[in-house]
């Protein structure tokens, strides 16, 4: 296990699906930091089920507990610490799922590792239920970020082929960012969110899921943020990412698109403006050679469709060796992109926090 | 700056693009194990430029000088450094450099990031240069796993609109990787490979650059390798391959297709064959929770157009602020893709070495 | 903060003296071990305060809760995390500690550190409470190690001037460990122990305190366990175990007595005893150039006496820069030593269990 | 292998005692610091063998050359790294010391981690000869601190029974720590120093080597440096201090006999002194819970007598299992203690110079 990242912002994320409870622990946050629970409340509900009627009608009250590295609601420099707990745990029997591992899930490769000891309840420390940890300590990183005029905002690109209008990569407005916050179906067009809405419904209706992609800007991220090479911060955000359950996918600026682009369009050129360099365009993303150049951040993020699905599918049991028709029970997310949309936000706010700091050391 | 990775076989990786030398050390290396240095001088070959007629033609001998780290031939547990030397240092002026940053390089983030203390000359450390020290480590991580019967093969995927046949999902063999190796140009279909040339060949005479795709696999992985979450086989293969220059985006599997997929679609019915557990297709690119599943890994990795290119392009005099139309001078690769092919091999090898190494500690 | 060590046994330590509950999360435990609490109980009840007259009669339960990490009782790979409650949170005003730092304390680096946003109660995350979660870790650990046969004892080895016998350096028996565990004041010859007692509570009668010095010993760690350089033994566990509160000094074998020997007295000859290379005498405590030669590990540690004593002493206001004579309120441990001595073992334990992980990363 | 440590200033350490070059890659060095050859030449001359009648009089040129990450003398951002050649090279037929380990080295744990493959000759890796890149490092490290006045002195505080006069505690100047530096042999009193030479020179004489201790001093330091728990700088300074070879005990300010003492003795009253918090004494060595104080940093480094020495000594054949009586030819210091001052001096620059920069992080 490795459920631990970050250099200055130290991220140790713990807790299985039904274990008593879920949680983090943050160690390297500045002291002296406000963190506003209603905010975070507000913001741990974006990532909640339930939420939408696309969602699974799972109950979760995702109230993060904070155990310590608060004073007075301001953060001390000690680790700050939040759990959830799992009110349903341990409910049902999972025996089965140990034989018979689920399509698209760790089930098998984690039987693997672990040599039948891992806890296969709810999907155990594989489970989508740890972007929740990771949502708190987003969330406050988000604040401490904010105060500094740097905003996060995402949106759901797309659902299968429905696409949402792209954000433009010179950059958008905090308010835009805040109204898809608001909004119930995080996208800039509400009609082709409409469009997603129903496609999702229809793969629901067809014991089916489909999968989509999250774009994510960062406004306000000065120049001279990252490293060259492997602390740069396409590889560090892309590592985050990655740690989320169902990404399989991650671009920056014009991403894949580039490499079908000559040097001549794909280059931005930089000018001067109010005395502050800046490019007429904005292919790279905001990041060259690992280092943010002062334009917004762009990147998208591509979710695979949740392996979960009521269809019968084909498995087998490890007892047996024989063919095991599989149904997966319970109510599963037909879609986890709208859930998702948060916790790209997140997992970025905590890599730029981290990275921010690690700026600080490029001068004594 | 950050220019090392790795838990087991850890990375330093140094130099500039024209300082005396460049190289690497590799720490964590397994004790016992041959270096075959016709083998690498064959691998680093595939890198070298002036190969094909797509590339530049400066000549580098590129000849990897062992320090230490090896006792007749056998590594020997102590950290291994190989240095190359640079042999045309500093030969011209960059001071023009400094002043006018090329659009589309690091010359503007390096500026911000080190106030003007970096190296300019070639692209000073962000330089593609140091794709070479990442091959000496990742060639001589490749002898090692091929003989534990892993294998790792890459081609160009794509050029600009021009596609080559892709690998099956389900696994190519070693004769198939050895083929591409040995051609001068590395594709599956010639007839593919000749039309990207000419494309290459275009934009080059039109004074412009393309960018392209490089698909990856990983035969012979066993299941069980890797980590869920943070450091999962995905994070840690998109950390490296994000440090190579000019990477914009990384997909494993079906990647931002899958995107687009339902859940019966994409998910990989278990299967077992022999009395060893396997899937009948490879959407998940051989990675479930962040560890292998024993179907070969597979990833594609976006590449953008050479920045350097011989138009005319808009940028700024920093110190005036005004408009400064800028050639690029020099020889360039008018697309770096075909070199790229080994580079984004040899990162693969380092990470899957250290998750293989990382694995031993699952048990006690 | 870095409140967390290690590379493959992963601690992340949380909690402040007064926060709402203090714990750790142990991250890269080996699946498949059984946890035994109630030995983890009586394991945690020898660094329980109010166990012997010499320690402060508070009470303090410290039953560590299991929040995840084990499916019936058994490791299951993913992160384990352990809290304890504090029950008596924020029961005092704090205020004036921020003003007049207690000598000897890290009342006023943290105020420096923090800008005044430390958590002052009870010396925050500064406080020895922070041992508990360190002795939970190192409980787990322990039981891991003694199942392959690697046991750790440590007894006082003297209060003030009051020495016990020392440890053989050729080896003590299990049985040895188990009798200084069990027995209610750590030591080897209780005559000793009796008067190092009365060397305390003089100590307290007279509103002072005393240091002394930990001897621990660690049996059945084979030959070839740790790495050169910065990686040895002796620099993980002494980082390991500087980071115990009032810890001033580390040794190893004849440690700084060493100083004072010749070659030809300090060096152990080799021997063949049945097959297995020994030697004849133990100055290195067991280890050679950082990795463990086969023999006992053999250290010491040397605590300072406790900084809180009811004597007045000497400070200031912070805010005045007046001189303020201070008289330490509650009640304190004259003397940690004897509830330090377990913490000395956790710490050990976790720092060998890591390294035996690592041990794995030698082969492939 | 782990011959790297550092978080900001990131060492990687390479070479063999008989590999072409030995050498170091410090990456992270601040961007836009001067490097002085001559005065880093001056100290790297205080750790080479020849100097003084009492040393090897081998002859090492260990002249640094630097590869990469300077631009005009200046540091770029880019790793440096530098190099040393080594002259006379696998000149000698080791084979036999694989077979005869030699006591008090790690010929025998080395066989054991590396089955065999390790390098043998003259220690491979183990070599002491490695503290020169560690001195390369330092040397650089103590320029920059030195900029920012911060100072680091060191002397031999003891060899064998004979003791040279304690710094005081309350701190000594620069002037003083040059005077050391710039003596042949470093010590305060010039009398103590020449018993020490007549106790080194007679053990020398008999065919044997002695051991003594280092005591090292940092002015300057302000408060606030450091971290608690893990990464607190005792724990960091010895990982750091222990990876030197020979060393087997370290402690802070008062130490082992800090442990002797009652707590009104030991604990540091604070004074406001022109406006700055500062304490009366110094038994703390500058600090508390991890972090400086702002008082001088004060630390004792206990060091084996030489295992190298020209008597007889008892070992085995491992391959025959039988008695073997070795005498270790060549040159060996019969006290590396004179040598090893400028090499605590290199280790605590490089820890304290990261450390400093970790500051920065603090605060956002």
């Amino acid at each position: 296990m490795a459920s631990y990242m970050g250099n200055h912002i130290h991220l140790s994320v713990f807790g299985q699906s039904h274990s008593e409870a879920i949680g983090v622990t943050i160690d390297g946050l500045p002291a002296g930091e406000a963190v506003d629970f209603g905010e975070l409340a507000q913001f741990l509900k974006r990532r909640a089920p339930g939420r939408d009627a696309t969602a699974t009608p799972r109950k979760e009250a995702d109230v993060p507990h904070i155990l310590c590295g608060l004073v007075d609601g301001m953060t001390c420099g000690a680790p700050l610490t939040a759990v959830i707990e799992n009110t349903n745990t341990r409910s049902q029997d999972y025996a089965q799922l140990r034989d018979t591992p689920r399509p698209g899930h760790a089930d098998w490769t984690a039987q693997v590792k672990y040599g039948g000891f891992q806890d296969v309840a709810g999907g155990g420390h594989f489970s989508g239920r740890l972007t929740a940890p990771v949502c708190i300590a987003g969330g406050i990183c988000l604040q401490i970020l904010a105060r500094r005029g740097i905003h996060i905002g995402a949106h759901i690109r797309s659902i299968a082929q429905v696409e949402d209008t792209p954000f433009s990569p010179m950059g958008e407005s905090w308010e835009c960012f805040k109204q898809i916050q608001e909004s119930q179906f995080p996208v800039l067009n509400p009609e082709a969110g409409e469009r997603m809405r129903e496609t999702i419904l229809l793969a629901h209706k067809e014991g089916d899921s489909v999968g989509g992609v999250v774009e994510c800007m960062v406004t306000g991220l000065p120049a001279g943020v990252g490293d060259p090479m492997f602390q740069g911060l396409e590889s560090q955000l892309a590592a985050a990412l990655f740690a989320i359950p169902a990404v399989k996918g991650v671009e920056f600026g014009s991403g894949f698109l580039a490499a079908e682009l000559r040097g001549s369009q794909n280059n931005d050129p930089f000018v001067m403006e109010n005395g502050v360099v800046t490019t007429t365009s904005n292919h790279a993303g905001g990041i060259l050679g690992g280092i943010s150049n002062g334009m917004p951040l762009l990147f998208r993020v591509a979710f695979k469709p949740t392996p979960s699905i009521a269809q019968t599918q084909q498995t087998i049991s490890l007892s047996t060796g024989a063919a095991a028709p599989l149904q997966v029970a319970g109510r599963h997310d037909p879609c986890i992109v709208p859930r998702a949309v948060p916790v790209v936000e997140a997992a970025a706010a905590v890599v730029l926090l981290d990275a921010l700091l690690q700026r600080n050391t490029d001068r004594l």
